[in-house]
């Protein structure tokens, strides 16, 4: 036995010596390649390298390292909203039975094929559209229809499935956490066990680190194995006072690292929770300023920026610091660099 | 920097080799010294040797090891309940208020000294009386006095601090489970915050892997930086049915191993909940029955005993199964073999 541990170990130990030439090839070379020269890149690069530099200043100990990353608008695009996306199919189920439903906003523009009106809906409104949509289903029959929905559904600009949009400089940035001792965390407003579903796969986040709204759920013990139930009542809206309250919730610490984006204020307190006393947080702020590669829009009333400049937040120009936006071996990039 | 990278990564890999020679150590000898032989030591090595064998009906991918444990008389004793005992101080500040209080029950019991009341205390009485006692106050000053707690308390039976007295067989259990792979939470009826002071120190999980009992918090963010405040509202029971609840809302997956306690009945859904079709899941059950060596108490109705014998869960005696209880060099174990 002592000889087929030994051995066993030194496969493990080749193992690791193969995985450690990622890194090795990741600190030789540019971490962030999608990112463009300039003081963004600069100051993420510098935050990190003092995080993990031990005896100065910035040095945060490996526990610590928590980064907090939004999604919506922050990992991909809002435009349209995804989740809403996803309410389709069962809002127009629900309006079969209650026809009454598609002389109601927002069900009558969104069935119309006008999801412009999911963009502008409120988080939590959404949060409660799909307690609507889809009250009473079990845990697993709502993780098979939010996987064929990712599997058949395309994004109306790109045609392209909606988990392909992942921005490529955020999936960099992840990594490059990751490969320096952070835990990464999406911290989203939209629905927990929707992201939950393809967080893995699309961002490197497993389930466990999904922070978002929920849906109050019940244990139904009635058959075996006993099944969780989703109930209409929203149980937590995360998004901006909520964001700081979800992230305690599941962490139960703050974070040093978090990312958010301008378009409705949902993450200046998330942002700011991040700069404690004594602890050199960093929070990166991401401005939808290109509409030749992505959409541009900007904030009523230009909350989220002002909190930058008083916080001294770093803010992402999407134009200026993107060299692109999308993979583009999954995305066509007509007029980006990729 | 090429060869600075090289360089760091050679220490990197040298550390790693240090590192290794843990788990080479725990392949060779007996992963878990403190169990005596015989059904169910085996049984548990047996579920990790084949969760861990690639093509073994009972083989666990890696990202579904996970593992949930109660913590009150599953990884540490529950007479008293500790975080009885921690509201001692803060009840009684609140009789001073309120002094009609001294006369109700369970403040009566407990501010004369009688602990056994705790014992025998509901879960959700005790998580709302933890809300009576430290309504407003801000996580900060929450988490300086569980620290100050653990620092001075001790338990009236060994004379230990509390956190001294977790189950040394339970902490083989969970070194022996994280070496092969698992993650470990602890999944506690006791109150969030009040355990992830203790829990990376005493069990080897830090705080993102604890779920417990929850009160309502709010962010004030009158001062910076922002901070959340305790309600007097508790949001969630981590107790019976509401365990699976907790466990999927903070891991979004079921367990596939689960240990609980004989006592209350607490722990029945959350093992059950483990037993998934298609999925080979381990449940745990502790029964207390060494009243020499720790305590001895039975549930009223039997339901754990009756629920582990339909659901072919593993029982551990304690007198029979644990070679010692506590670790000896912290306390003194008497009539133990420690």
């Amino acid at each position: 036995m002592v000889r087929g541990a030994l051995h066993e170990g030194g496969r493990l130990l080749a193992a690791l010596a193969r995985w450690m030439e990622v890194p090795l090839q990741a600190l030789a070379a540019d971490p962030l390649p999608s990112w463009n020269e300039g003081t963004v890149k600069h100051a993420i690069i510098d935050f990190v390298t003092r995080a993990t530099t031990e005896g100065d200043a910035g040095f945060v100990p490996v526990e610590a390292r928590i980064a907090t990353f939004d999604n919506d608008g922050t990992l991909w695009p809002e435009q349209p909203l995804v989740q809403g996306a996803f309410l389709l199919k069962p809002l127009r189920s629900r309006v079969k039975e209650d026809p009454t439903l598609s002389k109601r906003q927002p069900f009558k523009a969104i069935l119309e094929g006008d999801l412009s009106e999911l963009s502008l809906m409120d988080k939590a409104r959404l949060t409660k559209l799909l307690g609507e949509t889809h009250a009473g289903m079990t845990e697993e029959a709502f993780i098979r229809d939010v996987r064929t929905f990712f599997q058949n559904a395309r994004h109306p600009r790109w045609d392209v499935p909606y988990n392909q949009l992942a921005y490529a400089p955020m999936l960099e940035l992840l990594r490059y956490l990751r490969a320096n001792g952070f835990q990464t965390w999406l911290a989203s407003a939209g629905g927990i066990d929707f992201m939950r579903v393809i967080s893995e796969a699309t961002y490197g986040i497993p389930p466990q680190q999904v922070i978002g709204s929920q849906l109050k759920k019940s244990l139904d013990e009635a058959h075996a194995p006993s099944v969780l139930r989703r109930e209409a009542r929203v149980s937590h809206v995360n998004d901006k006072a909520g964001k700081p309250v979800g992230i305690d919730e599941h962490i139960g610490r703050r974070p040093v690292f978090a990312a958010g984006n301008v378009r409705s204020g949902g993450d200046i307190q998330m942002l700011q929770y991040t700069r404690k006393r004594g602890c050199p947080g960093f929070a990166l702020l991401i401005h939808h300023d290109d509409a030749v590669r992505e959409f541009a829009y900007e904030e009523n009333d230009g909350a989220s920026l002002k909190a930058a400049r008083q916080g001294g937040w770093t803010v992402v120009s999407m134009q200026r610091d993107w060299r692109r936006i999308f993979d583009g071996t999954r995305v066509p990039d007509e007029n980006g660099g990729g």
